[in-house]
């Protein structure tokens, strides 16, 4: 595959570099990328065998396409379609000739360009939770989300180095009239963060805003903007087997302004696709298939993400299930499917523990475990993600943020040289000696290690004076610390005016009405 | 790597059974296999220069060895030593020479041969926490270590299917006097369980009656136990590049009666060590090659294993930290140098943490995520550690166990064939339906899926309702539980008569004193 063309940091260049930045000592702003080969549980021949199972899914079974529009796209391309009805079957023909126009990797802009991002190759991208509808913190309890929670959200990802982007509302803000929701939202995330958003595929309306805004704040005219992807948006199917009109509607849009589909099944084995993974990644691969071929015959190389969404369910009550050993092994086999057709991978950082206990710890860990064998290139509800996705949490965005820096850090190089060998130290100190007063320890003792957010190595006595706090209470403490320190980053005058005179305009014409 | 002969199971066969035991649903008893490759941050040039410089570090700096037996099986073996000193330096001819005598795998035997463990290629063992001074639990908080405790810790790694084996004693029994204290620990191994165990190297007395109580407890003479290993000993050598005199005395005895001796430097980067990476896996590899070495020299195949435990400190603290991405680096690399000399690697699943939260389980996801890239063959305290091994957590180690469990299930393979594949019931549900129904569901979805021990997936609610338990809150439930349940395995009269007897006549001897 080929890489994006990015300068190449000297081995061991950012190692153990941190800066007072947001409110708190955290690693710099960086490109984190894949440097481990890729953890693949399938071999070749059972990739196609899913891949061939999809594609028979595809043209036997066929999906419901809701929006007559998509209907026309699939026809125009020849699919045969019943008359009257929505049941779309693919031929494999077309759908792997669509495919084939699929950029491998492309650049998705900020508006501000330090923060553009690398999408595909050896990059990995980290986004913000999205679109829990509850949010929680440790003072203030689990509750609906709200216009000043969400925000908060926003001034958090923003300050956080580890967070390279925004995956929708972190979480939703139910005080917001739907019909402007998106104007206030999108104007937050242009105002309050200067990092590469999404915007949400819920009909035209809406979708178009997202779009022209996303133009607003990158200052630039629409046919950059095509040339230019500035925005993404996050589709899913309705597993099984059914791609509704909005989302239709947010495919064709977005593929026709050259922005971001993230294609993404969302296919929980056992409930909305096959008990076993298999046949949920072959369904989910079958869904995904024939959405990123709607999005590339809209319009030819318009950039895609192949999105994996695999768990499954506790059988006992149906409730879903994350970061367990299937979800891993899916959002593995998930990077082959994604590999095998050359296209940047989407997975997920999840869990579903109810509080910031172990469970949200050690399922988050399992899944960036998989995320990063997977060498996914976005990572999803990265931060902030907890419950399933049904709350957006204030501490957890700040200990996963610890958790991707250490990810991070892993992936840097173990560097073998003279110097790192260190024998010249080893005969210094000799031994029954100790190394710290060596002269090889002092000069690289500030910056050797990586020094976590949230990781507590007092010992006990230490620990207990300070009140005993656990990982979630040291997490609070950084979260007001950082939403104190937060500054919002500088936005030219003209944009500002420009964005302010859309939402005007826009909120008077009514906003975006539900049209589906 | 020749791998250790095993019926091989089927494909799948062991996928999601589950068996009520031990007082709670577990999975059964079942030897762990890698089946993924290992992850390897070093490429082979590098492995070598780490080989070298380790090499270079005996030749040049030598090592102090405090037992003059130890030396003299250095001179014996042609190594120079000075007239009255106890530095050895080691010729590269001597070392691999001795070294190449080493077995790749062998069998460590139990007294139940059900619990006979391959040992290296392709197999994962997992030890319970070892010599923890303190204990904790919810209930009573932390405290030093009692033998009632300790005996507790011996019921639950009965009772925990996934813990192959005992590393040691779980905590350390401090109301037992030192001199008999390894009589009284030992002859609860043998009789609270029925898996196999491990003996301190803590002068000639007590390994000698280690060893003679593993030989009690397989009923077997001595020639038969010399030729199948049936205890182990851990070394560690006190770095930097000493070996101490009880440690070394192990080495000999053990390996002299063909007993598993797994050499374990402890190298903390910046304080045992170098504080470069590289230079505390040089050092590492110095203080292993030479142990292991020793052994050889001992007795050409007895066996051995390659100990890791290169972490780093805190450098503002000099607090020792685990489950770091130092940590990781260093235990992937490790596996690359015990594959180098194709030996069986020993690893760690550790933490830092002063309370079982989301620290303790990220940290000790992530050193499971090293283990497992690093085709580790014996896991130490891969189940109860906490606090950097100050503490042996009750909650923690049954939460361990269903870490432990998820890693068994993760690399268990993803079966694709026509069945899995779900064509047919992909048909049926068809497009908008749902799963729960379908034949191809109901037949499989009672084990389907790993069954968690304590991951809560109840919704909001019901949680809240049940007291809002966090994780650790739900360990400690099943801790009381398995306590309540344990009843201790069969064990042949004439095996206890003969233990009790020894171990009456070595207390009224006075046990084993201390001697160095």
């Amino acid at each position: 595959m080929s890489e994006v063309s990015e300068p190449a940091p000297r081995r061991g260049e950012r190692r153990g570099r941190r800066e007072r930045s947001g409110g708190l000592a955290q690693l710099p702003w960086r490109a984190v990328r894949h440097r481990l080969p890729a953890i693949e549980p399938l071999s070749t021949d059972e990739v196609e065998a899913v891949h061939e199972a999809s594609l028979r899914v595809l043209e036997e079974v066929g999906l419901d396409v809701l929006l007559p529009e998509a209907r026309e796209v699939f026809r125009s391309a020849g699919a045969s379609l019943p008359a009257d009805g929505q049941r779309v079957r693919l031929d494999r023909g077309l759908v792997m000739e669509a495919m084939a126009s699929a950029p491998s990797h492309f650049i998705l802009h900020a508006r501000n360009s330090a923060h553009d991002l690398h999408v595909g190759g050896g990059a990995m991208c980290f986004a913000t939770v999205a679109s829990a509808p509850n949010c929680a913190d440790l003072e203030r309890g689990r509750r609906p989300g709200k216009h000043a929670d969400y925000r908060d959200f926003l001034k958090l990802g923003q300050s956080l180095n580890i967070v390279h982007l925004f995956g929708g509302y972190p979480v939703e803000p139910t005080d917001l009239h739907p019909n402007v929701r998106h104007l206030e939202c999108l104007r937050d995330l242009v105002t309050l963060t200067d990092k590469a958003f999404h915007a949400y595929a819920l009909g035209w309306g809406r979708i178009r805003d997202g779009i022209e805004i996303a133009r607003i704040a990158r200052g630039v005219d629409r046919a950059t903007l095509e040339r230019e992807p500035s925005l993404f948006t996050v589709i899913n199917s309705s597993s099984p087997l059914r791609l509704d009109a909005p989302m239709a509607a947010g495919i064709i849009e977005m593929a026709r302004a050259g922005q971001v589909v993230v294609m993404t099944p969302f296919t929980l084995a056992g409930a909305m696709a096959p008990v076993t993974l298999a046949g949920a990644l072959a369904q989910q691969n079958a869904e995904a298939l024939a959405g990123i071929a709607l999005a590339q015959l809209v319009r030819p190389g318009a950039p895609v993400i192949y999105g994996g969404f695999t768990s499954n369910v506790d059988m006992r009550s149906g409730a879903p299930a994350f970061g367990t050993p299937e979800y891993m092994k899916a959002v593995l086999a998930g990077g082959q499917l994604a590999r095998r057709y050359d296209l940047p991978y989407r997975s997920s950082n999840t869990n579903a523990a109810t509080t910031v206990d172990a469970q949200a710890a050690y399922e988050s860990v399992f899944s960036l475990w998989a995320v990063v064998g997977a060498r996914a290139n976005l990572v999803m509800h990265a931060a902030g993600w907890l419950e399933g996705g049904l709350v957006a949490s204030f501490e957890k965005m700040v200990l996963d943020a610890d958790l991707l820096q250490m990810v991070a850090e892993f992936l840097e190089p173990l560097e073998v040289n003279e110097a790192t060998l260190a024998l010249d130290a080893i005969r210094e100190v000799g031994p029954g000696g100790h190394f710290f007063g060596a002269a090889h320890t002092q000069e690289r003792y500030r910056t050797a290690f990586y020094a976590p957010l949230i990781s507590d190595w007092r010992n006990y006595e230490s620990w207990r004076e300070a009140g005993a706090p656990d990982a979630a209470q040291r997490a609070h403490v950084l979260v007001r610390q950082i939403l104190r320190d937060y500054e919002p980053p500088p936005l030219d005058p003209a944009i500002r005016e420009e964005l302010d005179a859309f939402v005007a305009r826009r909120t008077a014409e009514g906003g975006a009405p539900s049209e589906f």
